[in-house]
């Protein structure tokens, strides 16, 4: 599972930096995560094919996290998509997209499905490759962040032991499928003798727009990364508490109190130009913190 | 009179094109025409301020030529525009936008007038400086060109002639106003002794999306400078009347008719990479044809 940043800024645009967007992508799925002004463009820089995108996640409807919206899905269509595409987000989100549509006699080429985000921790998606849940966070309007989990890839074989026994290697999937073995003799080898673990799913929380707060450290505890927005540095603490934003002190808190291994800086403001401090002034909480810089793609 | 050219593209950002947004300076005053998806971007790259900006024009509610206004419009407020703004645009566009604006809980740090477009030629502004006229064109939906309208700057003093005619230099302001002049000997020397016509206003006619149709040729008959779409070459005349786009030909014919002086040429299709064609077809028609390229600043 990998997560590329396509705008790692706040609400102005500013030193080059683009809005809030990013993607993970999982099993060749890629999963849009908000969608700030210029977001096609910034998909077609940095190679983003929107062919094996079917979720987009919408964490809240402040302009910088989706003003891309409307331009992506009507370029979608005019390049004749056809699959399906389900779009989560706020309930208001969903006349403004028709009304957008219906002003321009714009009858979309595929399916768009919406799905309003609930006022709790949810499911959202939960299929074979990964789930996708959302959870509320605390904005100056509502708000939510996203934890996608990859799924386990099976058992995996103890194959050097399944040859020992004389197990043909015909029946080695069926095994890593949690199968036991029935040897000729009768004799029935439990699959606990002939596989592990496979490898942990890993697990990614997108902590957008929000104030300090740990209101959800239960539902990303654990996540292999963590990106949590840092609008500001602590000697501008008392403003971010303002305006329900974070510094980079607090987002490194969130990390290290959820137990996660990485953490991604990301929602500067436009006053800072140098994005070191920011960087700096996390690790000296949660060390394993780095900027998420736009363009870069993160294994999670 | 300039305008400067901020995305000559269509709906499609291709081979780093912009979609359609321009900007006309005249007497220092910045007049917006439409905003598709990264304006707000486009004029920091070209050093366009906001600041001598207060007219704004959308022609139509295809995206390409307004997703980009949510974004300017609630920059300017983060910036702490106080100056009104005024914005001209299809009636649907104002409660879309209050929409925009409710959900996001914001009030704009400025006022912002909207005036829709009416459905026949309409003065939108007659000041000291300048005029906008409005008149609608014919599109797949409701869409309005603009004229911009430079006024005259006063009477040409014809300054030898007063000195020799003993009139002292601090009479030539009240003279460039049109007053007659008043010797001592009690002789009236009448204003058209003094002065000649000064400069003629130019003019600037923005024909947007449109299907070739002659219907406002007397509206913009004599702009010193036409902007026209030519979204395809002849080579797709038909799928151009079907999409109620024009070809680079037909613009010309239009530059042609209306007694411009020149044409420039715009909105094209993302099909095309090279612009060349564009210019050589109109040119033959109208030779006084050019691509409008993106960052550059025509004189009108």
């Amino acid at each position: 599972m990998k997560v590329t940043i396509l705008g790692n800024n706040s609400a102005l645009p500013a030193f080059g930096r683009h809005p809030t967007s990013q993607v993970v992508t999982v099993y060749g799925e890629t999963i849009l995560v908000d969608c700030g002004e210029g977001t096609q463009a910034q998909m077609q820089r940095y190679g983003i094919r929107w062919r094996n995108m079917h979720h987009l996640f919408i964490s809240h409807l402040h302009g910088d996290h989706y003003f891309g919206l409307p331009g992506l899905l009507t370029s979608m269509s005019l390049l004749g998509r056809t699959s399906p595409l389900f779009l989560y987000g706020p309930a208001a989100l969903k006349p403004i997209i028709q009304e957008i549509l219906r002003v321009a006699a714009t009858t979309l080429s595929y399916p768009l499905n919406f799905y309003p985000l609930p006022s709790t921790p949810d499911v959202l998606v939960d299929n074979a490759y990964f789930s996708l849940t959302s959870f509320p966070v605390r904005h100056r309007i509502d708000c939510w962040g996203l934890l996608v989990k990859e799924k386990t890839r099976g058992r995996k074989l103890l194959a050097d032991k399944c040859r020992e026994l004389g197990i043909p290697s015909t029946s080695f999937e069926r095994i890593k499928a949690g199968e036991d073995y029935v040897l000729p003799s009768g004799e029935r080898l439990p699959n606990s003798l002939l596989t592990i673990d496979g490898p942990k799913g890993r697990a990614y929380a997108y902590c957008a727009d929000t104030v300090y707060t740990e209101s959800f450290l239960d539902v990303i505890h654990g996540a292999d990364t963590i990106y949590h927005e840092c609008t500001y540095l602590e000697e501008d603490k008392e403003k971010a508490g303002l305006r329900f934003h974070s510094t980079a002190s607090q987002a490194a808190q969130i990390a290290l109190k959820a137990g996660s291994k990485r953490l991604l800086l990301g929602h500067f403001s436009s006053k800072y130009k140098d994005l070191d401090p920011f960087r700096e002034e996390a690790c000296a909480v949660f060390p394993e913190s780095q900027i998420a810089e736009e363009g870069m793609t993160y294994e999670v």
